[in-house]
């Protein structure tokens, strides 16, 4: 097992944003620079084609952080960010960029790769929790959410369904083919975010993914608009989901 | 054109309660404690079988009132609260207990029944806002919203529908047979909630409404849980749907 070397550091505007690796694997921890006192932990997955710094990844944390107090750690997905592409993520990408200029559907290559990518990553999602439950303002007790989109949601779902450690997670914006069965291991409560005109994810496809769930208390969000115009709000909803389901004592009468 | 007459006033933690009529039609409005300065309003209309101060209406009022200094106003519909009851009513009534008892779909009934109150009820909802708009506090030319799930839908979407002044709205629960060719007229930012275990409205009949709004900007939340399970935090998102519409300085760099 390998541990946590945190490899730089640095901060802005009461967050601590501190680089680190386990393993091979690089990865990013924010937490409040407010205090070392021991606070719930949010994984994120990031996008396919982006990266564990993407703007999107750093202004959740900041999300989280600043209104919650939690700690917020995302890692670079296989051939992503800091980590090489091998051969084969070459030929991924570029089967999709051809799909993609010839108006051909994007969705059966994306399923295919991000299905890929999932087989490599959760392993090292699960080494990168252990990881992490090492530091002190972490721990092993504490409340662990769980938050990926798009291809977040390719391995979030997996990861999640193997990891008994998650207690709530947010997903969303992908296909039922492979994760549908998946999901169905999953009784964590859940939001779930769909685009109601995504050009790519048809609506009967993320409703059967969202359906799929075992979860006992699950959100599905859905928003008019295309794949990419998710709204903004939809940030601070997750946040408040994370709220209320990793802080009970965060509940008005409490 | 009749005018407010306010009936009586009380007041508690924060929020002032004056009851009302305009005509024979009874109502209450609910304002900040804290001053008499101009706000926007919120309509609001209540479920079947209740009334203008049920505790859901009380409670959601509150929400408006004390986070977002808002007016909120609601009046009993046709054959509810403090009014009369019609033989047709009495008779509806009757047909929906039976169906209900007799385990035989309710929906025909509540959708013809709240068919033929939303006629009666959508010319009151006009007079009423005419109305409340003369009262200094609410003014003319104030940003006017409408929140109304199950039979706060079924008269809410007609009257939007008609209605230039409600400039956002939040719909949910019910069947699209009369509503969708009347929801096709809206183009205000809507937020419209489901439930995706409803025992009375399939999530096709369900889904097919919120599709039918024109309106580009529209949130459709569903959750898992029946009919009467709609969780509390809709409540909250609701609240911070109109205070992201009705009040454009309330973004956070403004």
């Amino acid at each position: 097992m390998h541990s946590l070397r945190f490899t730089a550091q640095s901060s802005s505007n009461g967050m601590v944003e501190r680089d680190f690796t386990v393993g091979e694997v690089p990865g990013v921890l924010w937490s409040p620079a407010s205090g070392a006192g021991r606070a719930p932990l949010v994984l994120m997955g990031h996008g396919g084609g982006n990266h564990k710094k993407h703007p999107a990844m750093a202004g959740r944390a900041r999300l989280l952080v600043t209104r919650c107090g939690f700690h917020v750690a995302v890692v670079d997905a296989p051939g992503h960010g800091d980590r090489p592409r091998t051969a084969h993520d070459e030929q991924e990408i570029a089967a999709l960029f051809a799909a993609r200029a010839a108006g051909e559907p994007e969705g059966p290559i994306v399923v295919r790769y991000n299905a890929h990518l999932a087989q490599l990553a959760v392993p090292e999602y699960h080494a990168n929790l252990d990881a992490l439950q090492e530091l002190p303002e972490i721990g092993t007790d504490g409340p662990v959410g769980y938050w990926g989109i798009n291809m977040g949601t390719a391995i979030g779902v997996p990861f999640v369904a193997a990891e008994p450690r998650i207690t709530a997670a947010v997903f969303g914006q992908h296909w039922p083919h492979v994760l549908a069965e998946q999901a169905r291991r999953i009784t964590v409560p859940i939001e779930f975010d769909l685009q109601w005109d995504d050009e790519h994810i048809s609506r009967e496809e993320g409703l059967a993914l969202f359906d799929a769930f075992a979860s006992k208390e699950k959100s599905l969000h859905v928003n008019a608009g295309n794949h990419k115009e998710l709204p903004r709000f939809e940030a601070d909803s997750a946040v408040r989901f994370f709220a209320r389901h990793l802080v009970p004592a965060l509940t008005p009468t409490a």
